[in-house]
């Protein structure tokens, strides 16, 4: 397996790509193109974490896809500084430039890398999947609705077709930001983490609705979206379930096929809801370890095979 | 194992019972009142399936859960009809008195029939779930918005908490009869399959907007309603899945707990979707076979347990 760590843009690295790129052996389908997944880990776009990123990425390599783990443009210099900002209310070193539309640009990027090394790596390009959670899976989302409009033809002057996912798989996404308001639980954590969330993809705490509206991928679902796998726990405490049956009701209305799991119980940000995953007991979660296999199986659907 | 016949009502044999009560034995849990699980096939209201029937009740049973299968008032006299009188547009022999709340209160009396003898048969009453299947599940899911309300109330002159389903397992359900008009294919098959379905529901074929939306569950979802179970096929092509996400939703927004599993693929009917209730292999869908024993597990955190 090639591990490297490939960064996005010259003279800036926070932004970049670790990469898990199966081996091409003679003994195992030899020169085979294989599918390849995109991983976007959540972390409400302060920072991406490491939980939804090596132990995710590592079960989708172990089906014989590559895969590549996206760390996008976040508000967050060092990710030791997420709990500082939270309880301390103060600023740490952040990165400028983090605002929407430089996420999806990070991925368009990763895209376009990914082609290059094509034919080097053995990747099928018709078959990329992206895999995103929480932030990451709004982000995931953002690239399915937004792939083939001209905001990033003309960024990077390539074909549309460059940025086109297979399929998405969206994990407890944020889909509509104005379930933000309504929806968040308003005790003062969650308050200062969607402050500072929309510090980071907006540039300022409070923007205005009209903002929020057009960075809600919900707003933007049409034929050209990918097929979907979106998962979610209905009592999620940070991002409100209602975020995926919207979505799925959005997808549903568009005729693009959709699978969804909506589990009754569990905290957000539970990942893979194993102990490879887990930071402590709260993220193991039987029920919801449910959804890995049953995505993987929805791939295979999707021709995502060897 | 006791199984039986039991009529609801004297003087009709439409509506009945079958029982699978489990034994009580010195070995097994002696003299536990366990859960029970009421089944309602789906059949358009024209008839009961026995493919959502007997193969369901045995996963069930095979729980060490009691077991009721509730043959509620169907239009057909004979299920054998059914293919006749969707091809040849003839009325065979029918049954009267179908029309809502007919099969409402055929539901009612099964509690009321498994309260009595709950001592006898060993049945823990305030663990009854309903499971039902398509129009099974349209009359599942009005007894879970209904059952505290004073139509049933004045018509048994007995407590609301007699009727409390303490959950519920809808199957593709139909909830929302405005999207029968919106969503049914539309081909000949369908839309006879509707409009004798409306007959037997509404006695009439073509009921006015006001009256579907007093038959359609999703317009009395409350505080009331119990945990709810609810699994679809987004591509289902007769019971549009819209009804599940619009359930999903309606639960979400009066924070009653649900799960719900959409599978991308499969046709309307799939009951367990394994060679047990397979017609023909059109109802093999190894996918959608994940519901039950996600079903099972939910049951055992809504205390379902032995």
């Amino acid at each position: 397996m090639l591990t490297k760590k490939i960064n996005l843009w010259e003279n800036n690295e926070t932004a970049f790509l670790s990469t898990y790129i199966l081996d091409n052996s003679d003994e195992l389908h030899p020169n085979k193109k294989r599918p390849a997944v995109i991983i976007c880990p959540g972390g409400a776009y302060l920072a991406t974490s490491d939980r939804e990123a090596e132990p995710v990425a590592l079960r989708f390599a172990a089906k014989g896809f590559h895969v590549f783990v996206l760390r996008y443009s976040c508000l967050l210099k060092n990710f030791e500084d997420f709990d500082l900002l939270l309880e301390e209310g103060s600023l740490p070193e952040i990165n400028k430039n983090t605002q929407m539309p430089q996420p999806l640009y990070d991925l368009a990027k990763t895209f376009l890398i990914i082609g290059q090394h094509a034919d080097e790596w053995h990747v099928d390009m018709d078959k990329i999947a992206i895999c995103g959670f929480s932030a990451g899976a709004h982000l995931t989302a953002s690239m399915g609705v937004h792939w083939h409009r001209s905001t990033l033809k003309d960024k990077f002057s390539v074909e549309s077709s460059k940025f086109k996912p297979a399929a998405l798989i969206l994990g407890y996404p944020l889909i509509d930001y104005s379930l933000t308001e309504e929806n968040s639980r308003g005790d003062e954590f969650t308050g200062k983490l969607f402050e500072f969330s929309r510090l980071a993809h907006f540039g300022e705490k409070y923007p205005s609705k009209e903002k929020m509206k057009q960075a809600s991928p919900i707003h933007f679902v049409s034929e050209n979206t990918p097929p979907t796998f979106i998962w979610h726990t209905d009592n999620d405490e940070l991002v409100d379930s209602e975020n995926s049956l919207a979505m799925g009701l959005a997808l549903r209305k568009k005729q693009v096929p959709f699978e969804m799991h909506i589990f009754e119980n569990g905290v957000h940000g539970l990942s893979l809801a194993d102990e490879v995953s887990a930071g402590d007991s709260t993220y193991i979660n039987e029920a919801a370890q449910a959804w890995l296999p049953m995505a993987l199986k929805w791939l295979e659907k999707q021709n995502f095979t060897l």
